[in-house]
């Protein structure tokens, strides 16, 4: 019943040593992000039309090849992919609402909430374009460099994304997650929320060593190594949701890991550090295992549930 | 001035593979990392001498070679070096009471903070015992097995540790970082706390996608693999720290991203899923912001100054 299993999910790695046919296209934005992305599908050979608000941002593609749009509405005109790549959501509707959609082939790269890319989905394609929404997870110097790893989630119209998948796959990889246009921003915003949980415990360890004689460029490759095999954890609870038993193949359970707690807070304390980043999961582990004392014999899986409740 | 720069940080990896000279010693307690412990020096072919509060814990041990004291005084006057791997800082007061330490070399591995640490190593050096701490980041079943990357941080009396490295390696990895016997605990406390926050963020990522067709198996290769793409992150932030300018090599700035956390937020909303973990580091993001409009060109360290300030 789910739409992204491991077959489905599609994977093609940002590659411009095997060119692809030409294929013309325009893209809306000039930011720092967009111009990567026009930088690269110059670079893969592909013709581009190119409009910005300022348009002084356009002369430096226009001089490597780019056709310059004078309006939005005559960039969406030059030809039928039109990939758009603005600040947010606001900027899209201003920018397409003078534009011509029927026949289109929208993809729309600006980063959004589900919610907010389903209701661009309905709008885009009420106007009788296909839609197609991402999710960029690599930052402008990751454009057109495969070896960074960088991709794109995309979802909604899988006609246009099957259609259009070599262009795409130009400037980064590609990832299909689905038809519901609002997949792609659920992925993308998982996994950036996950990194800044990773952000937090990374600040809070290095504040916890500031203050005494440790380097923090010795700790860093440390903290770097340990979170990486902790990452394994990842498989072993998203087993756990699916299996709906948090007990499986558990290796230190709740209750073990709540009678620790005190030890990271205290600390904490000891090195005149705010515990703030820490206790919200740490007060999450602790109602889990209140709840119910058999949780004691669980992983840390049913903080999940908590965050749904 | 610091004292576990890279060039003083000592690492060994668990090696079973080439026997050491047989080295006697004594291990207090066998929970489950005890046991774990015990059976990888048995393994290793070093003279064990084993006592566990409860005596039955011994038993599989003794059938495989173990000597097992009826005290922990016993336990103790049987070798120069002895390990102590019981629950917490009070039961290791309450085993050690009875014992003769003059001229032992006592290896505690309880985990503990600093502070306790500390403490406990005047403790018994104030008995006349050499003292190391050590904080073990492994579980039992990656003891004893080179392979599964598990390794102990050790500080305190670097003569002590140099003397019996070899026998301390059996287990797992060693790391060495500092005379200060705090070292350790304070170490292993940075990574556990860094990990806690890696946790939450997985558990947020988790409850965003659930309610819809997302399997969680395809979702965790993807967070497993951006996790470990953003520990990058971790040798930036160690260098603008060390450096103390927050602007060294920034690729998405505090103003951008702090521009980017209604997205998070409002997905979570739209998702019915609970902020509360993302929360307290969004707003130390803003803090940090707020303060100076200046530090929109930095990266996000400046939320290490505040966990301090
Ligand atoms: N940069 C990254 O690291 C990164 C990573 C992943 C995803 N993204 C996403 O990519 C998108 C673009 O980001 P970016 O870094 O390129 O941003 P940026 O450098 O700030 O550029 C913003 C772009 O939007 C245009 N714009 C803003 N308001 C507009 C309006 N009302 N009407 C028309 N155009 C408007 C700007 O035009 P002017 O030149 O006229 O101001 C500019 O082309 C965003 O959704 C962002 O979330 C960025
Ligand atoms: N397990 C892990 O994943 C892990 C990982 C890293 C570090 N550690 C650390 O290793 C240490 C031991 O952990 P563990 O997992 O082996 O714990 P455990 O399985 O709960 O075993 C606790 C041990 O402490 C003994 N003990 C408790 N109270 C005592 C007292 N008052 N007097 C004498 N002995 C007492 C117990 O003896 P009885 O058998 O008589 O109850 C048992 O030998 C802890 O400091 C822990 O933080 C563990």
């Amino acid at each position: 019943m789910t739409q992204n299993t491991a077959d489905t999910l599609s994977d093609t790695s940002s590659d411009t040593s095997h060119p692809v046919a030409p294929a013309p296209l325009t893209l809306l934005g000039l930011g720092a992000m967009g111009t990567a992305l026009a930088e690269a599908w110059l670079a893969a050979g592909h013709p581009l039309t190119v409009w910005n608000r300022t348009a002084a941002r356009a002369e430096p593609l226009a001089a490597k090849g780019a056709d310059v749009a004078g309006t939005a509405a005559g960039a969406v005109a030059a030809n039928r992919l039109v990939v758009v790549c603005l600040l947010d959501d606001e900027s899209v509707e201003e920018a397409l609402a003078g534009a011509e959609l029927a026949g289109k082939d929208v993809v729309n790269l600006v980063t959004s909430t589900p919610g907010v890319a389903r209701a661009r989905a309905a709008w885009v394609t009420g106007r009788g374009a296909r839609y197609l929404d991402g999710g960029i997870m690599a930052v402008p110097p990751m454009i057109g460099v495969p070896t960074a790893g960088g991709y794109v989630f995309y979802s909604g119209s899988s006609e246009l994304f099957e259609e259009h998948r070599a262009v795409l796959a130009a400037p980064a990889g590609t990832r299909y997650v689905g038809e519901d246009a609002g997949f792609a921003a659920l992925h993308d915003v998982a996994l950036l929320s996950a990194m800044y949980g990773m952000f937090a415990g990374v600040a809070h360890a290095f504040a916890v060593v500031r203050g005494e004689e440790v380097d923090p460029a010795a700790l860093a490759p440390l903290l770097s190594s340990w979170l990486t095999a902790m990452t394994g954890s990842v498989a072993a609870t998203a087993e756990q949701l699916v299996a709906g038993d948090y007990t499986k193949g558990v290796v230190s359970n709740l209750a073990m890991q709540v009678a620790g707690v005190p030890t990271f807070l205290r600390t904490a304390e000891e090195q005149g550090v705010s515990t703030e980043l820490l206790t919200p999961y740490f007060d999450l582990m602790k109602r889990r295992l209140a709840a119910d004392a058999r949780n004691g014999a669980e992983d840390l899986t049913g903080v999940v549930d908590l965050l749904r409740a």
